[in-house]
């Protein structure tokens, strides 16, 4: 955000369940722990409007009058995540419609149909009352809209829309037909209103925690159409905003690699992107910093707000670990390094009831500040006051990009075959380890992103190429890119049709193969990679799981052959010159050291390096800012380590002194570092 | 039961499934088998009501006279646990609908909504025609309202019924949202009928076979709203009964640790416990004992009734095995040790249709006497009359008592967070077994429970603690005695409201302490527990898991402390001398062992010692009746077994001699000793 | 099929999913692979009748026309598998209502009430049209009705059915509160109405993926009644067909150990038998091998067609691996080795679309025959022209039958005891493949069949013995057979219900024996036989595990007895001398060498023996007509081997020269010899 001051610390408040007199103690230990925002009222819709015609919002003009006066701001929520009681039992269509056909209770929280009118009606004209009240408030530093969102439905309502929907999209039954491909099982149909959504009660059922159908192009578009349904409930409000006070910029908290919306296209009509992080005590840090470098990439790199992470403890997961000292600290200070310009917490002050009594607090039952947890919040609070906002604004300049597609991963999971393990965030991590581990920037892009600043683009399991992208690739091909893609890519089109002629369809050419079968063997199965010959560090022979193709080159050259099988010999690895470019394809799913050892190559043709040398453990990324470089790094281990800064000129932020030669970084220590470029 | 001759013997028997020629060689089995006692007519409502206005008892008269005439009494049963089929296709809405919101169809047992005012009105009817009909009959011994109630509906009605108990129990809507703390997520009410049931289609889901709710208030609040529905089924018969049979006593059968009911509130309306034991061959022994133990503490240490136990085999077990040679006896025994009146199985003749068909039976489908189970049934028979009144009325002597409430249990498995693997009865029985291991008797109580009669009180786990329950503990200790409890104990009042200020809220005077972090591990992960000096046989280093309490000594002294991660060095075990009393807290999940031991080092303190020394796999417990002391010694073993009785004198009542000094007891054989006292 | 000139080669074609410009392509490419019959329109309702009073065929004349000129036939299909979307709209109740009581929305395939009025009325009609159009056409060889019938249906219409089921089944109510056992749990009905249908909102529930119930017998029943309502679906169907084509004959394709649909009923109305296979990689030969031969054994031996097999991968396993090199050609030839005289795959052509898309085809999505899958078909369908109708309408000679029965399969799953891991074909397997490994013909039989061509009967776990089997038995050994039956055999009768008077019931007398327990052992609990006698090979002790009869020998001599628990020393194996023959008894489940060596000593007691001497890993099976005896030997291995043809003169078949003395037959090849006998 440009014109911050400093970045924002602070999190989501709750004074609306608790009495007055305890107000004052917030303020003081909010002040206390450096906190200078407060997230308010995220779900007060009850309260804000008891009727349907009456509206109380005296209690939070207190509130952010408090905050003000307490030099503290506001991130306004529009409280529309969950509609009053009164609401759900006078438009009891209100609420959604399950998976199996069943109409929900009032309860929870976003649980409304996204397609009801009475939803967007009342939700559009709180936000406004809202707008208009607090327009003028000095407070307000950013709008919060809604919560989480990820309400699908399967209501009548929903059918209905769904009908329009594929009618705007298709235009024909004919074509709808087609692109269904509806002469399957007989599915032909002759009117619109014959459209069914795939549901439990249609096309689809669950093969333990994964959807699958009988028609995947239904299954999938029902997926855009409700990501999309969601994002109107979101825009609606942010058109009555937008138009009350346009230079607030406008967010709503996302969750990451979260399957059921596909951000990219709500990342156009968002300000600012925010998102809420909890890692486990057991999720290893690269996993966290590839949804970070996600929800940057959404943006085209723009700073990103952490909306959400919890002080310590969680209470949704199935073991709700404290936090280790320190963590806390290294996970906002990854965030950071990430592009992220505010660190904030769920929650506040820890609620006494409900489900969330157990998730952390910066305020704790304990109720007072004299606890690890505060001292540590106190302290990342002071730093971020040292920092100023020497940080805010600055990107990350990444050499190397991974394509992520949240279509193509709806349709690699929908499909029936090869294989049931098949997981498209876990193949994107892979290639994203591989980076992370050597300290080398990452960009996570969509398929059709500009990428002409990269060397290098890996485009892990691009089963479905929406048109023009296999053009896009081809094009940064051509003008010297190095690009990368696997086994299962190119497979379909937009509506999941494949694509004949031999796999990989449109990225045929680009690759100079083509697979004949693909092979998926058991879990307790595996075949090897072979090395023809050695490329950088691999040599020898690599395992490889899960799905094996066989394939014929064309123009490509193999580089390496599988081992095992009645396909040993057969091409594992090749590469393919494509103008001034290069075309990798990895046949099969390798151990980790594989795809490590190939990324490590093509860093190096490529002259791509870490900032500095440092042993595992050791997180090294890099914001820049007019002429600075300011460099974050984070010690995970449990030594202390050694870093090399050679005869450099460094800045240490947090300590505000120089720093250059060898200099010792703590266990669980973290240094930020400027230097003039 | 006061005026009983010898130990009730028999079982639920079916005539209805059998012709009538059967009845007179089912008399002459039950005789051999020393059968005193037959309950009928648990299933017979169809028949008893073939419509809505007709009644037959005419069949059931001639059983009833069999019986007598045989000099077998009878256990008479209200047939009421599954109405006619005729009945649920008049009246739909006695139907049950389910978690889901699916209103059941006719089947099965146990299948209606307890709310339903026709079932109320059919039901008492019945119970009223029969209690007036069978008044006099002379073989009429017991009443067996019911059959293994259990039965949770989420209808319309039921909904109903839950405001209008709201209303009664909070008298304000404003009083509700603050006791269901409704503020959180925006679910503030203003009006009754707002009010949802929780159910699948609202606040409540299944995580594996644990439901997990939004909202434990509610959840928690409709457990106790269906208990005390399905209880007022019980009960409406009940004062039918005993306005027309006061003499009579009445009971239903209840199942140990059943989860949906909360018995200690139902044991104030039965006039004497009786409940169904059906360990599987894995159980271990002492399960069984700690279920016994707690039927019997509902009612304060009053003689319970085994009312059904199998013969041999189960059905319904994944894994029904048959019960090894001598095993029924030692049950049959261990049963009587704990304070039972009435060894009764299910079944006496085995069914041949339906799902219990491969259920046990005394009479089995060979039909005859040739069978090594008959043959046990006569031994124990035959024991039992030589045992005539005994051991009748006779109790039991407890200085140790473990607090056991429902009401937490729910409050314990609903809250979300911290660890998944919290179960409430498993953390019981670890403390219950440690006491057991040791051949010392406990009471099971409740939290408000008089407790001046122990020496030693554990409350493992009490997370709710209701209006002046921590008082009850504080004078207790106050005046001597030993108070035990442990990590996720006094956080929540009854509502489930944190009590803030610093966990265990209104016991940390008591304990002299204060919990500022509860850290979750996984469950391959653990920490230890390092004793501080050597207590009792605790020395070094004892594992321990799941949950790791970080916390605080205020007045109390440490006596162990954790050996690893961050908390290193920090309480594990506490001790606190609170008047004349002491009370200890163990902050984490320990291995068994260390339980043990720290039951071992109470008990020696507080002076409390087994009857007699024996060898593990031997269970030892004593009834007392005026001025006898009766101790019942059953060897679980493969091997003989020897035991000292010193020179005491004591007459084995089984064989009905003297006995002194060592002892041989084989393996599987059991021992009931009388002597003076 | 008795004037076939050579065995059918082809499969599933689906023009209607693509442009007519590619139809002249495909009959190129089916000309190419030996392709000499097409399956069509198997999922055409839609287009064929595009709304209620509108039929359109002229298409398929086109297919039809051009099959034809290609010389190529055409099994046709009626098309009414999955009816048009405008029907499930027009008419809802059309479709059907799930176990859980929830009305299906259209999709999916086989998706209709097997007794709505509508659909019947509708698909007669298009089949009768369907008739009448072609009964000319020369392509025409044969009629597939529907497609993998399965469709179970709860709807409120079934249940009226059921109860006009159960009034014609049992005449009166009385009696049917007799053999359904009603007076169980105060069942006891007044009126048909009161029949509920089990279901999950009545007496059923899932336990896993098993089905149980409290009340077997009407579990069983709506089994019964749900397989004939959807074979009168298929009836209904082949009576029209048969009225207007009397010559032409029809199928349905059928699924092997399926399990909803009681084939050997459905066989009486098919004129041939036709089944689709699909083995994944892991499952191994002999599996298929019984299937194949329970395929032929419905029809009492008579050829079958094996209408589906998938050329190389499947879509809907969890691993879709690609057949291997040359296993197409094993799989295809061990279906003629076991009685097909068809060998026909899913799909000719590769959709594009929907879920079947990565479903295997003759033509895959490389469109082309240059890959090895076309090459191997390729080679398949030169080999069967040269084969041409030697194979055909011959028969296979089995001296061994093993018992197979639905009924049975469904009565002792929905047993409720003794034990959750007892699986019906699991154990007729162990005895399949007893035989298979010694290359020895078995007919897999009915209980009611003629036996007199057997030496050898096995029936395991035959729980439920229909009116007549037992007797069926003890003719058949009389007369000299060898019968074996296993622990859980005997207990009930048709409606479930127990013969009480000592297990196996109405088999007491044939074995010689009273089961008077059956002990359920856990998972990781094991017990032994320990041999009384050497017994062919069988010396020692063998693990057996499960379940474990205690018995008692009347006229049975023990061959073996248990070596462990409190029955160790009771017989575990016994052997009665009855009539001329004898009568085995297997107690318990034994280890797999234990029944193979037992099979084997039953083998040469009866002079029975492989036709050749053969390593592990080659099958051999022969079939004979007139005076040939065709023998097909299938190489499994790795390895070559060799076998030794002793003198005989044989004819290789395939390539059309003399064979004899030692051959060696590669690795993964298969050997087709005649013979003059």
């Amino acid at each position: 955000m440009k014109n911050l001051s400093s970045i924002f610390y602070g999190g989501d408040y709750n004074p609306d369940q608790w009495p007055d007199e305890i107000y004052q103690e917030d303020m003081r230990l909010f002040k206390l722990a450096g906190i200078n925002i407060i997230t308010i009222p995220v779900f007060s819709w009850a309260l804000l409007q008891p009727s349907e015609d009456e509206y109380k919002f005296e209690w939070l003009d207190k509130i952010l009058d408090l905050a003000w006066e307490n030099g503290i701001s506001v991130c306004l929520a529009t409280s529309t995540a969950a509609q009053p009681s009164w609401m759900s039992k006078k438009y009891p269509e209100m609420l959604p419609v399950d998976f199996y056909g069943r109409r929900r209770k009032h309860g929870g929280r976003v649980n409304f149909c996204p397609n009801n009118e009475k939803y967007h009606e009342f939700s559009t004209k709180l936000t406004g009352l809202m707008a208009e009240r607090y327009k003028n408030h000095p407070a307000i530093a950013l709008w919060h809209i809604g919560n989480e969102y990820g309400n699908y439905c399967y209501c009548d309502k929903c059918e209905e829309e769904f009908r329009n929907w594929a009618k705007k999209r298709y235009g024909t039954i004919e074509n709808l037909n087609k692109k269904w491909y509806l002469n399957f099982w007989g599915h032909t149909i002759y009117d619109w209103d014959e459209i069914v959504i795939p549901s439990g009660l249609s096309e689809v059922w669950m093969d333990g925690w994964t959807a699958k159908t009988n028609f995947q192009s239904i299954a999938i578009d029902y997926n855009r159409f409700m990501s999309e349904s969601v994002f109107n409930c979101y825009k609606a409000e942010y058109d009555i905003i937008k138009n009350i006070t346009p230079e607030i910029p406008i967010t709503t908290n996302l969750m990451g690699t979260f399957k059921p919306l596909d951000y990219f296209k709500w990342a156009e009509y968002m300000d600012i992107i925010s998102w809420d992080n909890y890692p486990s005590l057991t999720d290893p840090m690269f996993k966290t910093a590839m949804r970070h470098d996600l929800m940057r990439g959404l943006k085209d790199g723009k700073p990103f707000l952490l909306m959400e992470q919890t002080p310590s403890q969680q209470n949704w997961q199935p073991y709700n670990s404290v936090k280790r000292p320190g963590v806390l600290r290294l996970q906002s200070y990854q965030t950071l390094a990430h592009g992220a310009d505010a660190i904030m917490f769920f929650q506040l002050r820890q609620s006494i009831g409900a489900c969330e009594k157990y998730h952390g607090a910066v305020i704790s039952h304990a109720g007072h500040e004299n606890t690890r947890v505060f001292k540590e919040l106190t302290q990342i609070g002071d730093e971020l006051k040292a920092l100023g906002d020497k940080t805010i604004d600055s990107r990350m300049q990444a050499k190397v990009a991974i394509v992520f597609d949240w279509e193509n991963w709806w349709a690699v999971e929908f499909s029936s075959g090869p294989s049931k393990d098949l997981n498209y965030v876990e193949q994107v991590e892979k290639y994203y380890e591989a980076f992370y581990n050597m300290n080398i920037a990452v960009d996570m892009v969509k398929p059709e992103a500009d990428l002409s600043q990269y060397k290098i683009v890996v485009a892990p399991v691009l089963y479905m190429l929406r048109p023009g992208v296999a053009k896009n690739f081809e094009s940064y091909v051509e003008n010297g890119g190095t690009f990368v893609t696997t086994f299962f890519s190119g497979y379909v089109d937009e509506t999941d049709i494949v694509k004949v002629g031999g796999y990989p369809g449109e990225l045929r050419k680009l690759l100079g193969l083509w697979v004949e079968e693909i092979d998926a063997i058991f879990p307790d199965m595996s075949n090897s990679i072979v090395m023809k010959e050695t490329v950088g560090k691999l040599e020898k022979e690599y395992i490889s799981k899960m799905l094996c193709d066989i394939l014929n080159v064309e123009t490509a050259k193999v580089l390496a052959v599988y081992g095992k099988d009645f396909y040993a010999g057969k091409p594992a690895l090749t590469v393919n010159n494509f103008g001034k470019g290069k075309a990798y394809y990895i046949a099969t799913d390798p151990e980790q050291s594989f795809i490590a050892g190939l990324m490590e190559v093509l860093c190096e043709d490529n002259s791509i390096t870490a900032p500095f040398q440092a042993k595992a453990g050791v997180e090294i990324a890099q914001r820049f800012k007019d002429d600075k470089e300011i460099t974050f790094i984070m010690n995970y281990n449990d030594e202390d380590v050694v870093i090399n800064l050679k005869d450099e000129n460094y800045i240490d932020l947090i300590k505000n002194k120089g720093k250059k030669g060898e200099i010792l970084i703590k266990s669980k220590d973290v240094l930020v570092l400027e230097r003039k470029i």
